[in-house]
């Protein structure tokens, strides 16, 4: 490879990417692909600083557009410092979350006009689009079912109503209907084998050189 | 007053604005001027979180646009729970830097397009203009020998080159000219006398209602 490979993955809450990501791992190595995984902040200390405010439970007076200005700047410094240099380098990318959460979750989800979420995205990536994008799309009322009974701890955003998971689904599904060429929607409320080998299967199709 | 005034100070580091708005305090109250005066973070627990990040001296790595959305969050933060509640009450709102510090700072200093620096503005501010600009103009040279013999401590900012501050200074010129009703440009370099009377001058000219 030349020049590096984005992929990101996306969906709401309690989609699994985070477990379809530690299964795929092994399979990639296998394959010998040179790859970094990551998720914003992605241990930059700039953007974890600034996810901290953000997820802090004691900040609840954030509103949508604050927010989405928060994310933005810790996405520019994640790119900056991780992402753009390993693409450099010519690896694979893969980011947990990326642009779509911002369209889904501040836009979608909190009613910030979708015109004004793309052009801050936009603003803050330098028009950087990943190659691949893989929604791992599920119920809600799984999805949500799937956080709460989870080891991890549960934060703000998590304590939002359902009302929003449910916006944020319809958000997700309206970004890669109009995506089509670089979204790939993947059913998550399928067992996790399934999950993982239609993962692999939609990077194999786009990306046939690194199979 | 049944809607409050904004007014908004401006200028490069060591033009004066917090001294001559030490000596314009009594002189408000005197006229029993209903007012507040703040600056951006403005003990906002969330906007002062955010401006630890932006200034703090190890935080090299943070580069124009990252610095800018995080302004425009804390500015969010700020006029969302400080600002606006005091200019719904009717008062007088008096603010240490607002959005033509961006436009200096990021734009004309830093080299970010001006017209992102206004969309970012306008989408954090929802719009929000001041009804008067003071920008305090003071040659770079005096405005530096300042900052440095002054005994607050230096700050990242303090540091940059120079250059950066004649940048700055060229920046806020450009403002001023492109917004002769909003903006009225002090002499800063003047003795402290003569600023604080041009301030209060210009005060009374636009908003005689307060005298």
């Amino acid at each position: 490879m030349i020049k590096g490979i984005l992929i990101t993955l996306e969906g709401p809450e309690g989609a699994g990417k985070t477990t379809v990501l530690q299964q795929l791992l092994p399979i990639l190595e296998k394959q010998q692909v040179s790859f970094v995984t990551t998720r914003e902040p992605g241990g930059i200390r700039i953007a974890e600083q600034i996810r901290e405010i953000i997820l802090a439970p004691e900040n609840t007076a954030i509103d949508g557009k604050t927010e989405l200005l928060l994310f933005a700047a810790a996405r520019r410094q994640h790119l900056n410092e991780k992402v753009r240099p390993a693409l450099a380098a010519g690896k694979l990318v893969i980011i947990d979350r990326f642009i779509d959460s911002s369209v889904a979750y501040q836009g979608y989800a909190r009613g910030i006009e979708v015109a004004d979420v793309e052009m801050i995205n936009n603003f803050a990536t330098d028009g950087l689009l990943p190659d691949l994008t893989l929604y791992f799309d599920v119920e809600t009322a799984i999805g949500l079912s799937r956080v709460m009974s989870g080891d991890r701890e549960v934060n703000r955003l998590d304590l939002e109503a359902q009302d929003m998971h449910q916006k944020v689904r319809a958000g997700y599904q309206a970004i890669a209907k109009a995506n089509p060429q670089r979204i790939v929607t993947i059913d998550a409320s399928n067992p996790l084998e399934d999950v993982v080998a239609a993962t692999v299967l939609a990077i194999q199709t786009k990306f046939p050189e690194l199979f």
